[in-house]
């Protein structure tokens, strides 16, 4: 299944994508039918026919979770990364977290705050959590991953790199699109742990290219470790981790603009296209 | 005013201190007080001949606000602590985020897990947000101070400097103590500033000992600063640093073990008091 949360001017729905129609579901966003015991049948036993349906064509996107209660998001991750810059395989991984609030829908305008001079990307692989855990088991962490989606981990680079948490960086108001769907591991080749292309498109160039295959922890060593120090809750969000080409890195550095196009997507997952709108200063 | 969410027999109620009672002032908690435009008004108009009250005696008090959307932690900001380590006092806040789930009660039982072996204090002073904010000039951040409480932003050394980053020693599960009561600014010295004494005491042995009067980045500059990044919603929480004295900076290192007791006091605001709680292994 792919499903989403769609934007109606009666507020938010849960939705799954049907061919050309979104079928509505019967909760107000993708974290309230998640946290129903039932969820997977629930959402397939809907039936066009008997439900609310709205045009793919022209959707708009709510965050894929609107209020998740934890975004976990994981720093290097990417084997062959790591390794270019020269450095060890970590023995753990490195966590930090964004708020809600940072939170945008696949297709809305990246916020470019006045006060960053250094607003990059990262195209990230996230999982989606579908039933509660705490010291999950590898096998408890397989069946709570709910799916995955796209996430673009926007960081103010100055902010990230001010003080030595990164967390300054990377939870601006609105800067951080993620969605549109989330895709069940049942409709990707290698399930929990899918092995597919991930791509960053800045006006038409190419900047990150890899594939989710290459991350050193994957979707259920990560559910398995967070979950070892805090619950993990229906409809959380965990970002996997970003692979090399970010702007930070190239040579000459290169920050995103007003005006400029993003897209973030993952072969099977989704696609994110946003414009980077230049707020206007205070 | 002294506000608190209590936990009753029907779930938990915002309340306030009146003497030996505890006034139900009609919301489920503090968060959703605070949530309301007028919230100050409200709380001050009931009275406890019109209202149901429950006693202090033997009050089971949650989390001052259960649920916020954001808490923002605040590293090194004690000048004597800083310049006692030898460091040149920052220009930036350094700050870190904890998930609500890591939130307890001020009388709780502090979990210790059975991960870590270096399970440490923090006493800090906490404000809590009153009102939306975004970019708050002081004045604006002034006014979005709600009031005061005690946090003890209990640490997993171990966990803390696995990586580079602090989150995953931070936000364990049910590990931080909150509470028990938001003190509203006009019944504290200094206000929005305030200058108080703040100690921690484990099992009767003073091992912190400062006044919020020496904190570098002060409620009203963190609210300015936090704000600047990311909207601030009613009840959420910024814990503004510890001062010398943790665990981990003593010669020889203490790390706190099960069955003692944490008192952590801020003069005119509260007290917590919690017993360690060492967790079965799994």
């Amino acid at each position: 299944m792919k499903l989403a949360t769609l934007r109606t001017t009666d507020g938010t729905r849960a939705v799954r994508l049907d061919g050309e129609v979104l079928v509505d579901l019967g909760a107000p966003d993708l974290g309230a039918l998640l946290a129903q015991e039932d969820w997977a049948a629930k959402a397939a036993a809907v039936t066009a026919a008997n439900a609310t349906t709205y045009p793919v064509e022209g959707a708009d996107f709510a965050p894929v979770v609107p209020n998740p209660s934890k975004i976990v998001c994981v720093g290097l991750n990417y084997r062959n990364h790591i390794q270019e810059m020269g450095r060890d395989l970590p023995e753990h991984p490195t966590l930090f977290a964004k708020f809600a609030d940072s939170l945008i829908g696949a297709n809305d305008d990246i916020v470019r705050p006045a006060e960053t001079e250094k607003f990059d990307w990262e195209v990230e692989l996230a999982l989606v959590v579908g039933a509660p855990v705490r010291r999950a088991t590898g096998a408890e962490a397989e069946q709570a991953i709910a799916g995955f989606t796209v996430l673009n981990d926007i960081t103010c680079r100055d902010w990230q790199f001010r003080t030595r948490e990164w967390l300054q960086g990377k939870t601006w108001d609105s800067t951080t699109p993620v969605g549109p769907y989330l895709v069940t591991p049942d409709e990707l080749p290698g399930g929990v742990r899918p092995s597919l292309d991930v791509k960053l498109i800045v006006d038409g160039e190419v900047m990150q290219s890899d594939s989710t295959g290459d991350l050193l922890f994957d979707p259920v060593a990560l559910v398995e470790y967070v979950s070892t120090m805090i619950r993990l809750n229906p409809g959380d969000i965990i970002a996997t981790g970003t692979p090399g080409g970010v702007g930070h890195a190239r040579k000459p550095e290169r920050y995103l603009v007003g005006g400029e196009t993003v897209v973030t997507q993952i072969e099977g997952i989704g696609r994110l296209e946003n414009t980077v709108a230049k707020e206007a200063a205070a």
